[in-house]
């Protein structure tokens, strides 16, 4: 539906002993991959936080981990979305190395919540849900 | 069949502008979750890494985040394993606040690969599958 | 004039390929290390921040790295605080490995600002300034 | 002598719940702000480690922080080398937001130790000692 690709190194500091990147990084690679495929389709979660109020909490997240990243490797993040939000946005990952190997895929669902309203959930709000719909119409 | 408790404070450093613990954290508690709980059995992870040359990358991780922790909450980290590793061994974890709450739980899943080897896979090393046998027994 | 020891075990996470606990890492010692001395004295961090609304973002540090820590080390942060705070608070931090040999000494400087304020500046809250004064003088 | 700027986004990982980056993230700009002017004269860190075997540990560190950084900032990180490396090597960090204030500036110091023997202390490697040579002869 929405696919968006994001390049990173990885940094000395990510790496581990074994001379892998941690298997704890994963997430941070998730986190800047949505947010660049949101902010190419003219949103940011840092707007909705500071003028909606609205915050996006993990609620689970699948990984898979398959080969190694090593250190200065340039990883390519995949970013998808498979549907439309409602009462959560699910972000399906593909990281790849300079190969084209596959890394790493990994499936992260956050839900919505309201910092006005004591963190209560609330649903996908309205100018996400259309940034999404005419992003989508837009690559049709 | 074994369950081992630790318990951790939330740092500063792990917290996010949510008041959270950052959902890129978990893996770490984890970590040292089950270290501790190898620990508690005579079996230290370093120890199978200097003299065996023995690694343990993780394979896949499954993560529900059910409640948020916050900075200085005392959690206890309860790690569970159920199943005697053969080709993998897979941990599953359980995170409580100070009020009893649950807040977290996963599974993590995780590999041997033999560093004097080229990182080939191997099977779980007898000296672990022993001391985890032993535990067992003790604990019946 | 106080000094407070804690011990810590250097996480996986932590380490870098190197086989080194990363240089970045260390700030995350001196936090743990100070909040515990801290707690020592009847004083949270938490507390401050939540009841009155005083942070205390770092205005300066100083570190010399001397040794290496490794993963599983079982370390000492030793916190020393040599002055009454005023506008500013100083920790001084030694780092020992469990042979007691001096692996990392540094200076980490803070100040007290107001979230209610706009972030602005404020002096040592009274309540910090007598808590240290009532644990100087038990000490005496 | 030579100068590099690297821009970087502050990561949601990356802030505390002061809102701000958190102190101990700032080692890591600077580890991308150095291997990056590295990278821009010809010669990569991981090559020197991968090839030559020779490692950077840090030595000593001075930071102050002038101004906070907040979430999804676009941070340069502006890395100067003064001085021709000899038994070490500085590097002198400052950092500004996009409104182009000085949030922060650092000097770190790093050795350079030979992994095939023991981690000892070895001069700067001839290989990088003329890669900056050229550069600062090309920028003269």
């Amino acid at each position: 539906m929405l696919s968006h690709d994001l390049q990173v190194r990885v940094r000395y500091a990510e790496t581990d002993q074994m001379g892998y990147a941690y298997y704890g990084v994963y997430p941070q690679y998730y986190e800047i991959g949505r947010a660049e495929m949101l902010r190419s389709i003219g949103f940011t979660y840092r707007g909705m936080e500071e003028e909606h109020g609205i915050m996006m909490p993990v609620a689970s997240m699948n990984i898979r981990y398959l080969r190694p990243a090593h250190y200065d490797d340039l990883l390519t993040i995949r970013t998808n979305l498979r549907k439309h939000p409602v009462d959560s946005i699910t972000f399906h990952i593909e990281i790849f190395n300079e190969k084209q190997e596959l890394l790493n895929s990994a499936s992260v669902k956050l839900v919505f919540v309201d910092k006005n309203n004591d963190m209560k959930s609330v649903s996908c709000p309205a100018y996400l849900s259309e940034a999404i719909a005419t992003a989508v119409n837009q690559n049709a």
